[in-house]
């Protein structure tokens, strides 16, 4: 009933109301702005043969987060630091589509970049300091690679009523770039040098210390995304990206390298990144292995007994996805997943299993093996491992914990409804630094 | 200069002329209209937060065709069958981004499908006729495949200026769905069953006859597309995928399948699509190995002397491409180029070759070779081999050649524009049926 009142609103609003609000500026009563702009389109006309649009059926938003990452902020959007999880309840494949990628951590708003105006620094501890243009990059060797990015402030928390809550701080997409490699060797690396400086064009100016043997291990200055130019919001003109590693080390508008002799303590990292549990800090660049059920997940509910396909998303910063079982009794078993699609190095892989719910309550979650045989924890074992006490997983700030990679459980109640598996706890500090 | 003006023009609009005039509906003089909402796109505005968009400084468009595939017709859009190709002389990677990909064939423009409505029915010659909803067939198992689609009406003509115009009506995506396999053996199939009819929900009720082998094989009912649902110009909401076959054999707005014991001679097949000639159709269902040179490419033009990077996408309809070769002295002499990404079965795979370019004359092309060892040929090979005087490359009708695979030459001029590089020819008919 209640679609069937958006449908004859938007049926009502196609008939001029929208596009007379939208044009004037005026609020429409009633219909958000997504909703007008999409009863908007007309399927046939240029603009939609130009450059296609969504259905107007099809509404799905990122969510957008609080306005500061050290509050525990409404959700409001703020210019300064917009931020937005990917919606992965209603995702399918491994491709996040780029209007959907999640975005963070832009310190003082995205910037509004003239590609023709950008230039990269390579500079520090190399024979030949060079300064490259959009265009001279592309004269480079590129390659083209489908990897996963998460920032470190992915935590599944038992608050969290979605999956788009617990882990849509992560997407997957192609990005085609210059290997870091090739462009490090033009400038001559000097043997003294150990890491390097990324540097963005943000008003913060993020900058973020990468080992040197990653760098010439598999790191792109990235310029394409999902076949086309790096949106704003994900870098334009230019990105780092540093497969597998924490999304802060994967900076955005990229300005500047510089080689140096040992990692920085840059004002952004200092000021909001950097972990200081000395536990976690040296194992903390290349995320571990992970998955998360993204169908059923929290706030969804099952259309009704039988059969289901209970699908999620497995990654490892380690490489590629070897396994991923599935256990539908909250781990008292496991069952091996189907890999539905491609499975690439560092990039997320799709699992399925068919499942067969006759109303009964049962407690869905995934784990993954990636290649180097790690094994994803639950909270328990991680709990332990590091030798924290279950309540400081949610009253420590993200960072300082390492990679929240344990085992997400999803609860399937009698109704069909599915909540959040995880046992209750106290208030839940949450800083996506 | 061009490009100053230009900036210039986007800065003035930005400044409150473009949305006054989107706002009233007059037009903005001397702005186009993508440029116009390309200046109108606040980079930290709610709206971007929740579904971003592109650079203003990134405006590539699809490349809109004529109103009638039977005409040569002028470049203006047809609500009624608005076709438009890809702009592969910018892409990056295999990916296509989702509102660049190409569309055609539409036959009585794009429907507006209620996807809560929708039903796909499965009958004939099967056990039991089923009728499935959208929500029904993702109680399936599904997987997703990154694949190719070309329409039969891609040819490396002379008068082509661009790579849009020779191969720009092709693509790559991810598509997610149920394997036809699993959809027709809970139907039960018939021992009398050999092909089946698939059909569109368009004005027109496009069907094509699939052999049942290639429907048990790798043919999948997709409802994603790139991580989000099929759009509404690629079939929302459920396409018919046929991986390496003619684009028209990837039914649209698929709502029947009817198993039967022959290929049916279907209207819009009969009236528009099938190939007449008798040594080519029976070959005429998958893709032979191809590839073509996207840059540099008809129309773009080298930025100065010394190295560039020539790239190229490779594709076959036999497998996975083993091997591209890229000459650039119109095929004396071949160098084996680079694949930069992901080498997947039927899908776009992207080749390289580094090249210093020192401003002579030169005629760069590639050659595809498959996992099949089949070898892309060159015109005049494949001239001889169907037995056409070249002349009848360009005269026939597409689909009565077959699938126009044979190698594109562009000459790169002294003054760095590059130009096409095959001989001219008279007049060339052009039907992308």
């Amino acid at each position: 009933m209640r679609r069937e009142t958006q449908l004859d609103r938007r049926r009502f609003l196609k008939k001029g109301v929208a596009l007379a609000g939208l044009a004037t500026g005026a609020p429409v009563v009633g219909a958000s702005r997504a909703e007008a702009a999409a009863a908007a389109v007309d399927l046939n006309a240029t603009e939609q043969v130009l450059y296609g649009q969504r259905s107007r059926f099809v509404t799905t938003t990122r969510v957008i987060e609080g306005s500061s990452h050290r509050d525990i902020a409404p959700p409001r959007p703020n210019p300064y630091r917009p931020s937005a999880r990917t919606p992965l309840g209603e995702s399918v494949g491994i491709i996040t589509p780029t209007s959907l990628h999640f975005t963070t951590q832009h310190n003082y708003g995205i910037p509004d970049i003239n590609p023709a105006e950008h230039k990269l620094m390579i500079h520090g501890l190399v024979d030949r300091p060079l300064v490259f243009t959009v265009d001279e990059l592309k004269r480079f060797p590129s390659v083209s690679r489908i990897h996963f990015l998460e920032c470190v402030g992915n935590r599944p928390a038992p608050g969290g009523k979605t999956v788009s809550d617990t882990h849509g701080r992560m997407a997957c997409s192609e990005w085609t770039g210059v290997p870091l490699s090739v462009l490090l060797r033009e400038a001559g690396i000097k043997n003294s040098a150990t890491w390097l400086i990324a540097e963005g064009s943000d008003g913060g100016k993020h900058e973020k210390s990468v080992p040197l043997a990653k760098a010439l291990d598999d790191v792109l200055v990235a310029y394409g995304q999902n076949g086309e130019p790096v949106r704003p919001d994900h870098g334009f003109p230019l990105r780092l990206i540093v497969p597998g590693f924490e999304g802060i080390y994967n900076v955005k508008w990229l300005r500047r390298l510089k080689l140096v002799d040992q990692a920085y303590v840059t004002f952004q990292e200092h000021s909001r990144f950097i972990g200081s549990n000395p536990r976690t800090q040296p194992d903390s660049y290349a995320f571990g292995p992970s998955s998360v059920i993204t169908f059923p997940s929290g706030s969804q509910r099952l259309s009704g007994r039988g059969q289901h396909v209970i699908s999620g998303l497995a990654w490892s910063g380690g490489g590629e996805v070897k396994r991923v079982d599935v256990s539908v009794d909250g781990g008292k078993t496991y069952q091996e997943a189907r890999l539905t699609g491609a499975v690439l190095p560092k990039a997320h892989t799709r699992f399925e299993l068919v499942w067969r719910w006759e109303g009964e309550e049962a407690v869905l979650q995934s784990r993954c093996t990636d290649v180097k045989g790690q094994v994803q924890p639950t909270e328990a074992e991680y709990a332990k491992y590091w030798g924290f006490a279950r309540q400081q997983l949610y009253t420590t700030i993200q960072s300082q914990l390492g990679h929240c990679n344990w085992i997400m459980p999803w609860k399937v109640n009698r109704d069909g409804s599915v909540t959040n598996g995880l046992p209750p706890v106290g208030a839940v500090v949450d800083v996506h630094g």
